[in-house]
């Protein structure tokens, strides 16, 4: 479950293979895990596991396409639940993009001060997790105050605020960065985007991942002070996972290793049922998921 | 005369040497030339023709000082009007922005659609001329009709319009370029900015030289579409000339160069007095320079 996918709905689609608008009566695709149930290719078997490109449905049929992820699973991974869910979020596209975002696009240096946005969200948690391993000081914001403990607590963001209690954006930023942001992963745009700027360094650096907060209200564009951008050389930069997909197995060996190793926990949130599709995407928009937001079908 | 002196005097400054904001009766400095009349200092003797930061004065003291941009420019410039002109613009901080924004921010390929803004100003009518010499289709826009005819007919842009005459920004850059732009050299920001996302191609990259339009009202800020940048993958930097001095020789030798080749046509417009300072100041901002605006005091 993506917030992309409203985007789909209005329209504004990737100009990428499968992910264009959604169409009424046809169905919708979406990053997922099934079994697979009858083949007739060679390289996928009954009783195989696969992730990749499905959809919002029970069965799918999928047509082996060049461009289009798909790859099987290792042996087993259907007998243990807490694999399968890795890899539909710190080993699938969530873990992809916050490790693009954040080491390709950012290039985080040691001591280096990270903003993540939406940081308690299946890409923000992920990005926090990542900088503390860069040897960066990570603030995160999230939408309560549960998910700023969380945050806190049991992922190793360095401090985390909840927005809807701070007025002032931009006082709430210098409060959290003294010193500062070298590196702002933004998952939301609008204000936030806006109030990131004013605190950001010479040389600062911004991924923008996602705009969640602009895509229900375009009227919650974020405006920014273009002087701050020009006299601070600020880079700002949009990016999409699917151009770091000939890199999948190179990053996802390196995420499974920190998985493994305790280093990184990947937090999911499970509905059950496809008739859970429509109220899980609305809680992304709401902010009720905490961390990557699946729907158990089968 | 550059617009940047406007956002000095609001304290909007750049974290620069001798260009911070401008105190009520101190020296304005200013990028220019002079004659030495007297020297304390073994490097310039009187007679001496030099260019860098000066000031808006009649005479004015300087103290060698690094990372402050001053040097000699050769014997017999100040009996060459027209060579001191050049060192003024094209081969000086106008033609080093250009250069820089141009060819190390957004690395022109043979063939790429570049849109410059403020093209008949002093960077961007550079800009334009520079991004042919890459083999770029080049189109600017500008404030009159007159200049509109000096783009296309003098300097070789391949088209060129003028933006009071276009009511719709994104309609407009729709039909001049039908292929989409790949680099844009934003020197207004504000609504073109917002504009010109629309139309740009997948991986897309923005120079961002200067935001004039937002300069005199905060409230003509642009308000870009983040989904247009992340989805295209476009890459927006900001970027202040100081950062490539350590490339003035290899620059200015290059530009240098294209001008004696007659390739490149620096465009300046000279008001004469020291009391023409701030009506030429206003100028820029009612665009009502062509090229460089320079100052003759002496």
């Amino acid at each position: 479950m993506d917030p992309y996918q409203l985007n789909r709905m209005k329209r504004r689609s990737l100009a990428h293979v499968d992910a264009g608008g959604i169409v009424p009566g046809e169905r919708i695709t979406a990053y997922g895990a099934g079994k697979v149930v009858a083949s007739a290719c060679a390289e996928y078997k009954e009783g195989d596991v696969v992730a990749g490109l499905l959809g919002w449905e029970d069965y799918t049929l999928f047509r082996p396409t060049p461009g289009v992820l798909m790859y099987k699973l290792p042996a087993g991974s259907d007998d243990d639940d807490l694999h399968l869910k890795h890899h539909l979020s710190a080993l699938g596209t969530s873990g992809m993009t916050a490790y693009a975002g954040l080491y390709e696009v950012c290039k985080p240096q040691r001591g280096e001060k990270v903003f993540v946005s939406a940081a308690s969200g299946s890409i923000g948690s992920l990005v926090g997790q990542f900088a503390k391993l860069a040897g960066c000081y990570v603030v995160g914001c999230t939408s309560s105050n549960a998910k700023v403990e969380l945050l806190k607590n049991q992922l190793g963001f360095d401090d985390a605020f909840n927005y809807k209690e701070e007025p002032d954006m931009k006082s709430a930023l210098k409060r959290y960065f003294p010193d500062g942001i070298d590196i702002y992963f933004d998952n939301i745009g609008g204000k936030m985007l806006d109030a990131a700027l004013v605190s950001m360094n010479t040389h600062g650096r911004v991924a923008l991942c996602g705009a969640i907060s602009e895509y229900t209200d375009a009227s919650h564009r974020a405006a920014p002070d273009l002087l701050e951008v020009i006299y601070k050389r600020i880079a700002i930069r949009g990016f999409v996972v699917w151009d770091f997909l000939t890199r999948f197995n190179e990053f996802t060996g390196i995420i499974g290793d920190w998985i493994r190793q305790g280093k990184v926990q990947p937090i999911v949130d499970v509905s059950n049922g496809l008739e859970s599709v429509p109220s899980a995407l609305t809680a992304l928009y709401l902010g009720l998921n905490i961390g990557k937001k699946l729907i158990k079908l089968a």
